[in-house]
């Protein structure tokens, strides 16, 4: 398993003097390439960590599976030099025989910001879900929604440590913490909490809520879409896009949910006074 | 010219009751197509403006071109429904015979958080700069380099009213802002600033710096070099890889420069007391 932080010297300045040599924790960046049947399929930009579960929930994402039955096999890659050490950037995933093949080979590389890269069309990311949401009914007291980011702070292990990293967190109605996952990029630590989902034989998620650190962008709800997750939870804002693809997709989207408020762009029926 | 932003009614939940139904403003999230003598190039997805900027640093990022003359022209495309309507999602650009033709369509769509999509393999993304930097020396007072940000933030027009985008501002060593640009992508913020220099004859941008909102990713400090910039100065962490990368590639990385302080893990030289 690689590492999530790395250690780096460098210099604290302070306004009025006081400079100061410092050793600073950073966050790892580092490709993960993911292999299909042994062909490469992409190459993503990913903190080290939970990779299996990155692996599985992109392919959810991208609509090529959605049940566990789907993905029998995961294994990190045996280098070819004939020694049996194993190469913790390179994954490759044995899709059941029964499953449509994807389509062929992405061969591109995701930067850690980025959701959907190499997708051909602008219709094609608004693919549709296996998981369609029923129509808005309560689920979740506006109290304990304003709570989320709080509780999935405070489980943020190497955000604590580096300040750089975006977490997901999947909760139930309760407030309960289902699964946390970080990342450098926000699309990896969600495609990391639904690949562990898939892993566990939990979708659809039915009647959870996902709370995110940085921005709602139109990726993130793509992503909630597919796993057929009601309710997603910003800490900041949504983009125009990200509002029009909840509003179309049933996806209840919150958005500023910090300092005991938040603002409800779509679906608001599911949250409860 | 599309709308940078646009109006929706959304519920704002606030802790211990008093609801209430807003109309909030969003940031648009459009994609724009790229065309390359007509032929279909990119798709990204991007605040619409500075739609001519995103373009032409788009392809300075690619290593395409690095000089005005490469890019005699950039045009809206007229839609071919025979009326002289201008469709404002897609930009053909021209370049000069003597450029050597960019590698074949990337065919892909980038989303408005990804920098280097579509980019085939890690090492083609540690790409070469037309402008090595010289050695670092004496460049930016630590005081000035503190004030950049809030300099940034009083500029950013459309984040004053959307809290939902990031910008990338250019300034000289005094402080003086030479360029502004917002976009609800990371990436193409910075793409815009540099393409703004390339259509001014500005390239490389020697002796100035480059102060960004957000997280300082790998592909940021790649498109900092791939100018020509000196000085790259983040408002949150900075990646493993990026610092990795501005060290091999002699750029400044400063980051969390906030509250009056910053860290800087590369070529500290550049910032003097």
């Amino acid at each position: 398993m690689g590492r999530r932080t790395t250690r780096h010297p460098a210099l604290k300045v302070i306004a009025g003097g006081d400079n100061r040599r410092e050793v600073t924790t950073l966050a790892v960046e580092e490709p993960l390439e993911i292999r299909l049947s042994g062909e490469s399929y992409v190459v993503t930009m990913r903190t080290p960590g939970d990779d299996m579960d990155l692996a599985a929930g992109l392919m959810v994402s991208e609509g090529a599976i959605w049940d566990r039955e789907h993905l029998p096999l995961i294994q990190y890659c045996t280098t070819v030099s004939g020694r049996s050490e194993q190469d913790y950037n390179t994954l490759t995933l044995t899709l059941s025989p029964d499953v449509p093949e994807p389509r062929s080979s992405r061969a591109t590389t995701m930067t850690s910001a980025c959701g959907v890269c190499g997708v051909d069309s602008i219709d094609e990311v608004r693919r549709s879900t296996h998981f369609p949401l029923p129509a808005a009914a309560p689920l979740i007291p506006a109290e304990t929604l304003l709570a989320l980011p709080e509780l999935l702070q405070q489980h943020q292990k190497v955000f604590a440590r580096t300040g750089g990293v975006h977490a997901a967190g999947l909760f139930t109605a309760d407030g309960t913490l289902l699964c946390l996952r970080e990342d450098v990029g926000r699309h990896n630590a969600v495609d990391k909490v639904v690949g562990w989902a898939l892993r566990e034989g939990r979708l659809p998620l039915r009647d959870t809520i996902l709370q995110v650190s940085g921005r709602a962008s139109f990726e993130l709800v793509q992503k909630t879409s597919m796993a057929g997750i009601p309710v997603l939870s910003a800490v900041s804002a949504p983009s125009s896009l990200a509002v029009d693809l909840a509003l179309e997709s049933g996806v209840t989207l919150v958005g500023f949910s910090r300092d005991d408020r938040a603002t409800i762009y779509t679906h608001p029926e599911r949250v409860t006074d």
